[in-house]
């Protein structure tokens, strides 16, 4: 088996699109390896020889031998792993890399969960099940979702820091960017009203081009034209 | 201000009970800051300065210069910070490492939020805010934490390792076991009919008594008679 790095993923994901950037930009060498979400591709056993968690995005390194899940246990590892990783994508200063950390595990149930329940309930769901959007429950997962877009906008953006953890670029930023388009697809705009998120998500943008509008191609594509976006 | 970390905590919180645990088992020097979630004493203007997401646990540490939330990404920070610490808690060994985290990630929408939804929806809300228990709705929640404990069951722990990482208990094992005697609270039994989980919880009760007990005092005592639980 080769000894490059295997990557799965499906650039509909937003962990996936995250990592997609960051292999990109730190220019480790890897193989792509496209899992297609649509058509169940991870549902099969011979993905599940590959993650038993049958969820993209995962790595497989070490010539097979190493098979690791889980976007934020990936992007430690190869922080760890390849010395072409730039410091500040994980900083090895304790007190900003505890910051990077609380910012990943706080994302699991606020920007993570909020967008990705809005997307999914809005978009995702109508298209693949067959399922109504009942009004009430649309409103509710909004509201949820503006307020973890508002403290992002009050409380990691309002103190004049330029990124998440400081003035430099982490993996929390890629992550939370990733994350935060995602709803643009369900015709919601995530910088109306929020000007340090707009632009906040400028910067991720301007920092990782062009592999940023690389990964969300598909996502402006399906946007409604209400929904501001780059024209590629 | 004192020199000394702060650790602000709830034992009813499972990852509070978890960083008590480490923090007693590693002999790290701390203050403890009791906060009564009960009481709603983390919802207060003074508690938010401390935390500003206003939940526990939590950490204050340098003379007050850094303050941090998120178990997981304290767990790091203490395991990197304090020397005492013994590397089996987190694994300096890559490949290790990068399990106990992907572990520490899976778990967000898996381990903790299915046992912490059905322990809130069939015990905490009717007794905190009234309501009422649906049965269907019962069902379907202890479904979604019987599936989490069985691949815990036949996936991490089936392989014959002794604990979720190898066979030394990991920060990982805490954090699990932490989550999976909350339901017992509200008289549902884990360990019923899956004997790795049985042998495994034992395993990691054996490793770090008597602060396991001691974390878990509350809950062997409010949990009812027909839920197996030690007698202190």
């Amino acid at each position: 088996m080769s000894k490059i790095l295997r990557y799965y993923y499906d650039l509909m994901s937003q962990p996936s699109r995250a990592l997609y950037i960051f292999l990109e930009k730190t220019k480790i060498p890897y193989e792509r390896c496209l899992v297609n979400l649509g058509k169940g591709e991870h549902l099969t056993d011979e993905f599940k020889a590959v993650n038993r968690f049958q969820k993209v995005p995962c790595i497989v390194d070490k010539g097979g031998d190493l098979k690791l899940a889980e976007s934020v246990a990936i992007l430690r590892y190869l922080a760890r792993e390849y010395p072409a990783v730039a410091d500040h994508w994980y900083p090895k200063d304790s007190r900003l890399r505890a910051r990077v950390d609380e910012y990943m595990s706080w994302q699991q149930h606020n920007t993570r969960a909020t967008c990705a329940i809005y997307f999914q309930y809005v978009w995702l769901r109508p298209r693949m099940m067959g399922t109504k959007v009942n009004p009430e429950r649309e409103e509710q997962l909004r509201g949820q979702m503006e307020t973890c877009l508002d403290f992002i906008e009050q409380d990691y953006l309002g103190k004049g820091e330029k990124f998440l953890v400081g003035d430099q670029i982490s993996v929390a930023d890629l992550l939370a960017a990733c994350e935060i388009e995602q709803p643009k697809m369900a015709g919601f705009d995530p910088c109306a009203g929020r000007p340090n998120l707009t632009a906040w998500m400028a910067r991720v943008r301007e920092e990782t081009n062009p592999y940023y509008d690389q990964a969300h191609k598909l996502v402006y594509k399906i946007a409604p034209a209400s929904v501001p976006k780059p024209k590629l």
